[in-house]
């Protein structure tokens, strides 16, 4: 089995018929996976090696330059949090740029939509916004966000200031204290060069706090995408393949930042018109991972596919451009569409693929970029003309959009006056057992989508609220877990009454769905906000809160920085894939158990979803009962 | 053959004797390498991994997301490069620091020792320091240097000021600019992060200017350590392991960073009472790696040893104290020191060594903590009675100290009006065929030294003056090449009047040593800020100079790093040291030939010394040819 979701296995019928090779295909022919890899027993930090270690006991049992398994694997986990960062960080200072551009003047493109956000993030940064324009407000705004960026003398306000007073108190005693971005970045990657540092506990303490800076930047994506292209509110769409259009011209967004695809949608929206010319029956954007989210939650743009599946929709003949900005885009987009019309178009300069249309975007040229790939993608809709088409009609209804703000709002018409306390009375008397945030990718390890399916069923059926975002979220979309009807079909007795009860207060017609869409990779960082302010509520920590997190199908290195900055606030995290560290029993033991007595978060490493859920909700029950409440056995 | 140095050689014997394990044993059972691994061909960047390409074109040909062998091979590279940034950059600002931290009175340990160079070095940043005091003029360099870390909007100055109009230009052209340290090594990991940029050139250009940034930070902390320590000037010492004394507290500074070994000099003159009432006839300071280098070039500390010899000195049973500050620190000297009474002592929270006794050293707490570990030492020299002891009475003359100021003060003898004069005019005229910067690491994968002395010695007899750096540096200083006798023995006689007319000039009593002692691998800088002036005197640009760089026994992140910039400079660098690109031709063939269009320098990879003397000395002939100088053959 290689995916759950029946569009792909459609997909991959046409792709083998079409003789195209697929991730599936590359990663059989990667088997057997070299085992040093596999368990982080393997170093190249320096030219004496390649060097490995035997885990079995024998030798080598230490590199050239003396480190052993600990070293060798903490050195390259805390590599990945330090690549991991960097990412999510890249994309937030990007948005920085397109704010402080047009406060500056300097681009027409990007101004501020959601003034209210831009006040609110403003009033959390410290910056009063009293008598301030908006464009003064928002210059202010991101010449802050662009200081987090470097080392300062404070512990890193972006994300500190959206954690308990206990968690930075934590955070302290342990000396993961961030003080800028890229300055811990550059710090990691010092420390993880040979002869440098070689104590394990130090080394995941200094990956402890590049997590910490890696929260800041997402939250920083996060809040800048707000301010500038709007804060969510619940919209509906469609997802998977089926959402193609043969009449239409069809052009997939890829990648993660909405600095690309939210011009693009406008710039789509005013070209409907040369489409026509073309003889197509108009634009059809699309999304992919979490560009795909970014514009599915403000835009209601459908989404396409996710993750793994990625290439796929080239094999319908119908996809006209495949326009991509960067992180988790397989460069095989390419090959897959060599024999097709479709174009693969690369749009920033620090993410190039070769063999692709290369259409530099800038925050300057935006417009104009955005127009000329339209038209490229038109031009190759004309191209298409005479070509087999097959597109699966297969898709879901999906209801996403839910901000920390929009939550909230639909709380509110429970009780205006204080919308946290309907959430917060359901954790207590029972009825919502706990939340989980699912999160992460998929991983061609695990047949797409099975450890989100099979998790979500067991914990929605035990009362568990679901929260998702980035390719998890995107499994649920395609799967139909975004609906109403999901609530009927998968929440227990609780749950249910309260997405019926919030949903009729809402005038839906019907419940929330049981798995909340709260957005891309970054916007993890509104499951935060939600656990802060409920812990506020309470008066305690995060730490102990009913609350985990899971990455079922991780695949990337942000996802391993992601899963690190949820430990650190006090969170169980579940892993389904295992990361390369069972190499080392002083590192997987310290980030399964040792860690939970300095920061009260710890990872649950589970590939069996059945087994990761049972492990997750004991989790839960056990904070329950640490917090007084009732606990119900699995 | 293990090493060519014969104090090496019988230490490796007594550590045999001991039953210790040594980094040639540690090599030994590494044998044989991963294939894939030592060709690039490796990739750990996300959990879908660890994947692997067969160099022999058959399956796998391709990652699991698609990157081929020259995605694969490049973005090694440059997270390789990044790594050399961040720790050479991590040094700078540590200095950076101090300076900052004395300048606004929060330190009393770092004063400025030399004002004539920290008015030169404001001077070259822009600052012009009239009717400043000392401290104010410290504060504003500090401040200047602190925001070099972080994006900026111009180029980044600390490169760009020292680079010739032309560099600067050819830089532009290919789109190699960093703007700030910290955010172009961050964007480097952000690119090597999975589904990000998989264009091999478009890595390497981004790896170039990451390269750049290095050498920014190479440039300051060169700058930053004179002003604070002082410019080196010649000076005479000894090197290799007989300088140590049975009777002394014997303590070795390891590491490379001055901030820490320069205050345990004047501490250490405060203690010799302690040591005295110790029953020690004193302190022997002593240094290795880099730290030696610093302290060697300002205080004529001796050099004990360098590199892959660093655990042996252990095993003479005099060795009471190895005080390290952080690269190319092997863990294992915790292990060689575990029989003995030596105490491995860390000093830095970002680099420990588990099981070494670690002394925290800040710069506020620096007197205190310099004492506290003296004492450390001194109590281990207690415990060192009645134990054996046999130290090799092996050491070499030395004379080191050849900053650019110190090269210019004594050309300035021959020429006062135009002290680069004499310089030119004997390149021009042919006594000095070119210059060679002989810099980097040893490598357990070379005989220790082999490669260093092979190509030294060829080159030198066709009349080529070479500078070193690093633990280049130290492999002559250990084999007698830093001296004048050395110029009798080893120098062409072109070379060789040049030096004696120099040395006569100064009062030496003979020649200049053939190899000149520049200093540490972050002094690479100085023999750049050579060139630059040769090439503004000249009116050409630095890639038309019969200036040459070889890193032969390379080991580190740091030396690609080095290497790449000398190559973006526009040197012919060579590497005796096959670096993991060997999987890509593409890359491999930019490296070491398409770059040349581009920038004027490329890498000569060459394992054998003397083929390699021949490939350096041809560069040095072409550029010969070019300036319309005589050339020579082979």
């Amino acid at each position: 089995m290689k995916s759950h979701d029946t569009a792909v296995r459609v997909m991959l019928d046409a792709a083998r018929d079409q003789g195209a090779e697929t991730v599936w295909d590359r990663h059989a022919k990667q088997d057997p996976r070299c085992g040093f890899g596999e368990t982080g027993l393997c170093c190249r930090h320096c030219s004496q090696g390649p060097c490995r270690i035997n885990p079995f006991g024998e030798d080598p049992q230490k590199g050239v330059c003396g480190a052993d398994a600990d070293t060798m694997v903490a050195r390259g986990l805390v590599r990945a949090i330090a690549a991991g960062c960097a990412s999510h960080s890249g994309h937030a200072k990007h948005l920085a740029h397109a704010l402080h551009k047009w406060a500056k003047g300097h681009s027409d493109h990007y101004p501020v939509k959601d003034e209210a956000k831009l006040k609110a993030v403003a009033g959390r940064m410290g910056i009063s916004g009293e008598g301030m324009e908006t464009r003064q407000l928002a210059g202010q705004l991101a010449d802050l966000a662009l200081k987090q960026f470097a080392e300062g003398e404070a512990p890193l306000a972006w994300a500190f200031n959206h954690l308990t007073a206990g968690r930075r108190e934590a955070l302290e005693r342990l000396g993961a204290v961030p003080t800028g971005i890229e300055n811990t970045i550059a710090e990691m990657l010092h420390r993880t060069h040979m002869g440098v540092d070689a104590d394990p506990v130090n080394l995941l303490i200094g990956g402890i706090a590049c997590a910490v800076a890696d929260y800041a930047g997402s939250h920083m994506a996060t809040d800048l995408s707000d301010i500038l292209f709007g804060t969510p509110q619940p919209v509906a769409s469609r997802a998977n393949l089926g959402v193609m259009d043969a009449g239409k011209v069809n052009i997939a967004l890829h990648g993660h930042n909405p600095v690309l695809s939210d011009l693009l949608v406008r710039a789509a929206l005013e070209m409907e018109g040369e489409a026509g010319e073309a003889g197509a029956a108009g634009i059809n954007l699309m999304g992919v991972c979490c560009t795909g989210n970014e514009i599915l939650m403000r835009h209601g743009v459908p989404s396409l596919t996710h993750s793994i599946s990625q290439e796929l929709p080239i094999f319908t003949g119908a996809l006209d451009a495949m326009v991509v900005d960067y992180q988790c885009v397989y460069p095989s987009l390419v090959a897959a569409a060599s024999c097709a019309h479709t174009r693969v178009i690369t749009t920033m300069g620090m993410a190039k693929i070769s063999g692709a249309v290369h259409i530099e975007f800038t925050e300057e040229n935006a417009r104009e970029s955005a127009q000329k790939i339209i038209r490229e993608a038109i031009g190759a809709f004309k191209s298409r003309k005479g070509r087999a088409v097959s597109i699966p009609e297969i898709s879901s209804e999906v209801t996403a959009g839910f901000s920390v703000e929009a939550i909230v709002g639909a709380l509110s018409k429970l009780d205006p006056a204080d919308p946290l306390k309907p959430l917060i009375d359901n954790i207590v008397g029972g009825n919502i057992q706990g939340v989980v945030l699912v999160a992460g990718c998929n991983n061609v390890k695990v047949p797409q989508d099975e450890n989100f399916l099979g998790l979500a069923k067991e914990l929605l059926a035990r009362d568990v609220l679901v929260l998702a975002t980035g390719c998890g979220a995107g499994a649920y979309a395609r799967h139909g877990f975004l609906t109403p009807g999901a609530a009927e079909k998968y929440a227990g007795p609780g749950l249910k009454a309260v997405l019926s009860a919030v949903g009729e207060a809402n005038g839906l017609g019907g419940p929330l769905p049981p798995v909340l869409h709260i957005g891309s990779c970054v916007d993890n960082s509104r499951a935060v906000d939600i656990a802060v302010a409920v812990a506020n509520r309470l008066g305690v920590d995060t730490d102990k809160l009913p609350v985990a997190a899971s990455a079922p199908e991780y695949k990337t290195e942000k996802a391993v920085s992601i899963g690190t900055y949820a430990v650190a606030f006090g969170l169980p995290v579940h892993l389904g894939v295992v990361p390369p560290v069972l190499g080392s029993q002083t590192v997987a033991g310290l980030l399964t158990a040792g860690v939970k007595e300095l920061l009260g978060g710890w990872f649950i490493v589970e590939p069996d979803p059945l087994k990761a859920a049972e492990a997750i909700f004991g989790a839960l029950q056990e904070r329950r009962r640490g917090l007084g409440l009732a606990s119900r056995p699995w």
